[in-house]
Parts: structure tokens; C-alpha cells; sequence
């Protein structure tokens, strides 16, 4: 077996220099570099955005569809949308582990896994595709792919449906982290709050402030907010448009007595919604930032315009054992699980 | 006195709950409200885009400057290019405080500052342009502004000329950073290191990672090499293209003995080094994006793609006592005061 770089460069054919999501064109051969992982491939999980634009491009028409996605991963070695760059994830189980990786890695070979590296990095060929479920932005497929040796990665748990924990993982970095900032005691303030990962959020952050603290979650409108009360995630739950950041400012003051909160987490999925997560953080506080939809300036000029000390997080998508944290809550929470089987399965 | 607001946001004009930043036009009306205070101003900073694509509409002719810099600021009540939407700093005396600031700032009137928050965000009216400087972006001028309650500033040094303090102040944020993030024995690499804000931040991490830390100072070519070396600001300079991640890791790896480093700054001017910043960072290790030319999603997916488990930061202009930090580093250091005085005043 050929030695291969523990981020894939080895298999990246172009432009030359640059790492697999990167790169315009990888190579999807399947014979095995030495700290690779070969997975039989049952479906793809594209990401809503790709699917979106391929189902829009192909007029909804499944055969059309079909080959587009075949097409793609054809030109590239890999399942990334050439208009919206993104990717999505895979369900497959283990066939064959590099002998450089062999006793490194917790995977044995028949393990079901879900790759939680984009779609957009991981080299894969398509031999057939067997059925697309459009509801759900599934490909069901006969095929490989390629786990690098720095490739994370979810076993699907056996006490669950996999589209259940699918859902979940989606959005694992955001518990994880929301299990790991607040303190004790901390005032944190959730804005998305109804959403997949803001629900999340507000639920580790309750069990993890406890009795002296007060998670608040922000939503959009008296819907979300009777909604999200019922699930009782958070003390308190405040109405505002996220874009508005003084009105946001002042709704949380309200519930809280005039104090700043220590922790604020953003889980919106519109822009120019820094500000508004911003203004409420007390001077060395915690910003963190999860929604794709952040500014990088409008964060860093924003906060020095208004004078906030305060630490700016780039939500990552990984953090250590996000997908167990994130499975967890699912079987602790009997409302969440009803929830996310409800709305996301 | 009117009450204000600690932000700024009662002098909002249009559109309506946005802050001062956010607005295309604030009211610049020198009648103080009772949280601000008026400054008498002697001379304007411009952001050196702005004052670029000023100095390129108006053909480099003095007098049409002048005419457009006024015509912004009559229209938007501050100085706020249209198109770049940057504004600069302003240096100037303090006249006024405000009945309910008074006793909690520490300026009197008399004292020389320059504001550290944007003149995007700031009122101005000026009475007139007596002169402008095009190799400093400089306008003197006749005028007064208002800083808000919110607003930062540092009192200028009278022990070191304007410029000079002002070339230091632009970056301001980065050292104090720099000095805040490092533990003893860290190995920190700073990318663009051989850059204004670079360079200051060499200087701080090398005083606190001590004799058994690193500072690594990434640099792009042989002539910044050599310059780097002779500041003796960084135990080690190494050469690499930021824009190729993996590069810049085996560069890293070589001179560190493969170990990874526990900070990477991040102060290149150019996209596309967010890669760069993360793959040599340590799980668990600290990014510090300073450059403005990060992308949120390349840092956020990125690091996702790779299984980097390391805390990325939003560089925040402003921190406490970031002024302070950064012109005592002049005062500390002949070398680093010689180096700007050449290059910056």
C-alpha cells in the first residue's frame, strides 16, 4: 500500500497545492492508501442547498437528477455541487482499513457508519444509483468512498432509525459546544433558538447553567415562541427580529433585570444578525457564532464600533465527541426525540 | 441635555433600528445629548481604501477631494465612503462632556485623543478642509465630532510625535491580543508576520511564551526574511505561501521538530489562508484570525473538512487597554519604534 497524507492531498489531481475540498478534481480511484478507510457506500445525505439547486436545474425530474449527480461525481471524484460548492454526508459500512491506520482507528470492518467530513472532500465513485428520495435529499446508491485518516465520522447507534440520528448529526457541533462554554450560574442567550441546533443548544445549555443561571431563548414569533416554551429548554423565551439589534438588546434586558448575559450563541440563518448577538454579551463574555451566515468583518468591525471586549467564536463544526453528545441528548430527551422524529424524519 | 443612548443609536436618521454604523445617515447636529462628548477636531484619519478610491474619482485633484469629502459628510452626517464603507479616525481636542458621563471618563477637556472607533460610525460637520495630505490619507480640517459613551480612544502620547502613535493605534487590537493568548512555553505562529500588525504581535507573544516557547514568524520571501531575522523578534522565521496549507504546516513541523503549535495568528492581508492558520494548530489549540480578509465559512467549514478540534477566534479590534499595550511596545522597544518611524510615519 502507498503512504497517504493524513488530510488526502495524495489524492488531490487539481489544481496542484491545495487540500480535497478545495480542489477542483480528486482522485476516486479505489485502491487503498495506507491510512485510508474503504467504505461500501448505501446512500448520500446532500446537503439541502445542493440538492435544492440540482432538483431546480433538473426540473424535478428523478432520471434527469440522476445523471446530474453521476455527472459530478464523474468530472470530480467527489459530490460537490459546482454552483454551491457544498457537499453533504454519507450512510455506509466499513469494508477495508489501511494497515497504517489498522488499531488506530475504533472502526472495525461491517461497522455502519456516517462520515461527518463533507461530501465535498471525499472521494467517492458512484456504480449505480438506485433510488432518490427528494423529500428527504437522499441518494441511495451502489458505490465507494474514501475516509481519510482525518476523516470524523458518527457509528450510527443500533437503538435509533438512522434517519433520526442523521438528523441530529447534522448539526452535532453545536450541543457540543453549548454542553462545553456556559458555566454554572451563566445567563445564556440563544438567539434561532426554535431551530434544529438552537433547540439543541438551549437544551445543554439549561442542564449545564442550572438553578442560578437562565438560558434565554430568542425566536422570530408568537408561534416559535409557544412552541419552544412548551418543550421547557429555556427560562425564559423573548420574541425579537434578530436583525435589530437594540431591540434585541432591550427584550433580553427585560428578562434578565438589566443584566448582560455571559454567553451569547447565534443559530440564525439570516445575516446581520451580529450585532444583535453582540450588543447583549457583558464585557468579557462569550460570542459564539453558528449560523453560515455570519460575517467575518461585520463581527470584528462591529463589536470594536461599539467597544465590547468580548471573544468572538468561529462555530466549528467539530469538537470532540459531538456526535455522542449530540446522540445522547436524543435518548435523554423523550421531547426531544419527539420532536426531531416529528419535524426532521 | 437630552439622553442618549450608550451606542449612539438616538442620533439615527435613517434607516430606522439600525446603529450608527448601520446607517446611511446620522445627524450630525453638535448639540450634545447628555451621554456624549464633543470633540473639537483637528485632523481626519481616512481608511486607506476609502481614501484610495476617493483620491481615484476625483482624478487626484486636490480641490475635487476636498469637495467630495465634504459632500459625504453634509449627505450622511459622517465620513462613510459610499462605496467602500469604511470610515478612518479622527484626531482632536476634547471641548464637552456630556452632564451624565461626566466623572465616570477619564478625559478632560483639553486632552488631545484619537478616536479608535470608526468615523462610520461617528458625527461630523465640518467647516472646513484646510488642507490634505494624499501620502498619509490625511485631511486637516476645521470641525467638530461627537463621541459616544460606547466610543474608545486613547489620549495621545506627548512623548512620541502624532503619526507616529496614529501608525501604532491603526492595529492596535493585534498586540493586546498577542500578549493576552500565549501561556509560557507555547509555540505561537504568526502568519504575515513581517506586516505592521504582524510584527507587534512577534514582539508580545516572544516577551510571554519566555526561553522555552517558540515564535514562528511566517513570511512570504527572502527579503521579509531577512528583515524579520534582524528584529530578532521571533525565535525562528520560516518562508512559505500562505495560500498553501499544507506548505505552510511541513514548514512549520520542520523548524517546531513536528509539533504542532498551540496558537496561530492569523495577519496576511490576501484570502485564502484560513487553512493555513488551522492545519498547524494543536487540538485544542487556539486560532486567531486577525486578517479582514477571512471568510467565516472557509474557517468554519475548514476545519470541519480536516477534524481540527481547536477554538477559533474572531480578531476583535478592540480589547481592554489595547491602546496602551500597543504604544507602550514603541516606547519598550528601539527597534520596533525605529522600524515604524521608517516604514509608517
Amino acid at each position: 500500500m502507498k503512504k497517504g497524507c493524513k488530510y488526502g492531498t495524495h489524492r488531490v489531481i487539481e489544481p496542484k497545492e491545495v487540500l480535497p475540498q478545495a480542489a477542483v478534481k480528486i482522485c476516486n480511484d479505489m485502491e487503498l492508501f495506507d491510512n485510508e478507510i474503504l467504505i461500501d457506500v448505501q446512500a448520500l445525505n446532500i446537503d439541502s442547498a445542493s440538492f435544492t439547486q440540482i432538483e431546480e436545474e433538473c426540473h424535478h425530474d428523478i432520471e434527469k437528477i440522476k445523471n446530474r449527480i453521476m455527472e459530478i461525481v464523474n468530472e470530480k471524484g467527489k459530490m460537490q455541487n459546482p454552483v454551491t460548492g457544498s457537499g453533504g454526508m454519507l450512510i455506509g459500512t466499513i469494508e477495508k482499513i489501511g494497515s497504517a491506520v489498522e488499531g488506530k482507528t475504533d472502526l472495525k470492518i461491517g461497522d455502519k457508519i456516517a462520515t461527518l467530513v463533507s461530501l465535498s472532500l471525499t472521494p467517492l465513485k458512484i456504480e449505480e444509483i438506485i433510488d432518490i428520495k427528494p423529500d428527504i435529499d437522499r441518494v441511495e446508491i451502489k458505490g465507494k468512498a474514501i475516509l481519510f485518516e482525518s476523516g470524523i465520522y458518527a457509528t450510527l447507534p443500533k437503538d435509533m432509525e438512522e434517519t433520526l440520528a442523521l438528523a441530529a448529526l447534522d448539526v452535532a457541533g453545536a450541543p457540543a459546544q453549548a454542553r462545553k462554554l456556559p458555566k454554572e450560574g451563566d445567563y445564556v442567550l440563544i438567539l434561532g433558538a426554535a431551530g434544529k441546533s438552537g433547540m439543541l443548544c438551549c437544551y445543554e445549555a439549561k442542564k449545564k447553567v442550572g438553578e442560578k443561571g437562565m438560558v434565554i431563548g430568542l425566536v422570530r414569533d408568537e408561534k416559535s415562541a409557544t412552541f419552544l416554551k412548551n418543550t421547557g429548554f429555556c427560562h425564559e423565551v423573548i420574541i425579537a427580529d434578530a436583525q435589530n439589534a437594540t431591540g434585541v438588546l432591550n427584550k433580553v434586558l427585560e428578562v434578565t433585570d438589566g443584566k448582560e448575559v455571559d454567553i451569547a450563541i447565534n443559530c440564525v440563518n439570516v445575516p446581520n444578525t451580529e450585532m444583535s448577538t453582540i450588543l447583549p454579551v457583558k464585557d468579557e463574555g462569550t460570542v459564539y457564532f453558528f449560523s453560515m451566515a455570519t460575517s467575518f468583518t461585520k463581527a470584528a468591525l462591529g463589536a470594536e464600533g461599539v467597544g465590547k471586549d468580548v471573544n468572538m467564536i468561529i462555530g466549528n463544526g467539530y469538537t470532540k465527541h459531538h456526535a455522542q453528545i449530540t446522540l445522547e441528548d436524543l435518548r435523554e430527551s423523550e421531547t426531544l426525540r419527539k420532536i426531531f422524529e416529528e419535524l426532521y424524519v
